[in-house]
């Protein structure tokens, strides 16, 4: 009886999209003007939804309150308020793009996390785009 | 070619979150404040997802008006202003987390669809925490 | 040039409709299924307008963060996770509907604020019913 | 490692459930109000979800601004602000249910996707009700 | 002590947008696709906010329930899965615009409002698109 | 007889608070996380609310495709995707608060409307922050 957990956060950021290893022509032809080298950002809503068995002692599968606790040390208070490209080391060489960002952040929940429990996460980079990746 | 078809729903409702056999302490260590003897409440958000094929005839998975009636009767009208823990017989004896509310939503509406429809249940507690269970 | 900052919120809360000085059938009658008398609760989302100056070496009306902290301190931490009618004075003697809450929250915060500053203050019950107060 | 990308797109359509070889009455007892002949319609809300491996050159698993402007030719050009009954070939013999409408667009879409991408596609016909088909 | 009570219905229509005194391509060029003959539709979001004192014997400005009612009668039995154009006798001599809609709906529901009331009526036609009118 | 008419937009920035003429620690100070000299950013939801009479020739206050493309013109194509501390000359000597951006995208916008048209609008920076300014 596998039940799934979901939780909303949310972030704000500034990043771009570019590579150091294409010119600018390059970069402009394939992000437009999400390369743009200002930077501009974005609110990221975030979900994590955990799935797993409900421990018959408390009805949870995993207590939310130490799910936004871990959330927040993981996530926010690595990104939030940040420049992803110059102050989030996990993208000091990975194109923040809502894919990449989507992976990192699983990649940093998934050790905090019980192994029989399946971890999905979900990025809304707008309220039109969003991307999710699970194990 | 199967197609899921979605129906929100909501009720409001009181509860709280606590075991008999525990002490006020354990309870107030494990469930912190949803654990106030007095109730809290919450405008619980539910969408019920049925999957199958599509009826050539009508052209419908299930007739939506058919879905929302069911919902209605199945557990608005057991769930809707009422306060969980004293008047909704299944969680007399189990916690009426969102994980087992989910559970007992599914366990209820179950036996009226066709057996060759795949049941999902998606259940909102509050906007950033919801939880899912299906077949 | 006055500009209005407005600053979402929410607690969830129980409560129930109900005067002692009538009979329960007049309860009954006059607030239906929201007398219960075993409580039944919402996740009341809240929206706090201030409307002022801006503040031309700050760029600010007020500081967001003192106002989420005001909110966090008058409202969330009296009513979060409550019963309205048990356990927040200014109910003891006042029936909980959406107008009252508002009314009181509106007097909670009043005075925290400048007295050249507009007060507005709305609030969601349900998704589809709330209500707003101003000075 | 695939993820799933998602672009939310709308149009607004008219349209009425009925067959052709049944009665009036048979239309009308099936359908009910949707069967209104001077048709009724909709703000649809699309969904639309490319799964795929993240091509390490550029971070994308699908340009969002592809996916943007595939949708817009191959669903919102033939769709926006129409009468699905009398205006879309594809609902000339085929009852613009919202089922049968999820599964026309995902036809449409299909065959400009890469063959490596799983595509679902989801549809609300009202804010309360929705549809979804993946490959 | 005046408080604002809001309340949310909804309703979905078909219309069109065109003036039988207009040639045809009068008509296309001042409304566009909106004068499509064939028609089109949209999930219409109705607010309706009723503005006046709280009773002190119930703590209500409007019993919700008599409002929801009134909207139900007044509004959704008229315009629900119909043609504005063609079944809506309001707009036999009127243009459907959001504008002219919102208007109508503030005529029929004020006659049955307390004349101390204050009216005033929020009509979305898409989520992006939105009208209002008060008295 | 004044009909108000809205109309939502985005666009997405960086940006940070900060004075030139304060030192750092004054603007970690006053400014907190959103003095971060690296920019951090938003996805900004607009939306534009014209007042004025109804044009009985087409039931029109105001053309809603007229305003979509003002909005492109004067605040999309200024702002979308750039560091408005960079690149939009309006805030090059003004602190990119919101409430100075929304009363820049009043005065942008007011010029294009006809006089007797009130304008209003607003600005949200985050889903639970939001600002708004009127003639």
């Amino acid at each position: 009886m596998k039940v799934t957990v979901s939780r909303k956060a949310h972030f704000n950021a500034a990043h771009r999209l570019y590579r150091k290893d294409w010119t600018d022509e390059k970069n402009q032809e394939i992000f437009g003007k999400c390369s743009n080298p200002h930077y501009h950002g974005h609110n990221y809503e975030l979900i994590v939804h955990v799935t797993g068995a409900i421990d018959p002692e408390t009805g949870y599968v995993i207590d939310m309150k130490v799910l936004k606790d871990l959330i927040k040390v993981e996530v926010e208070d690595r990104m939030d308020h940040k420049n992803l490209n110059e102050e989030v080391p996990e993208f000091f060489d990975r194109i923040p793009t809502a894919e990449n960002i989507v992976v990192v952040i699983h990649q940093l929940l998934r050790p905090h996390l019980d192994s029989n429990h399946h971890l999905k996460v979900t990025l809304f980079e707008t309220p039109r785009n969003y991307v999710s990746y699970s194990d």
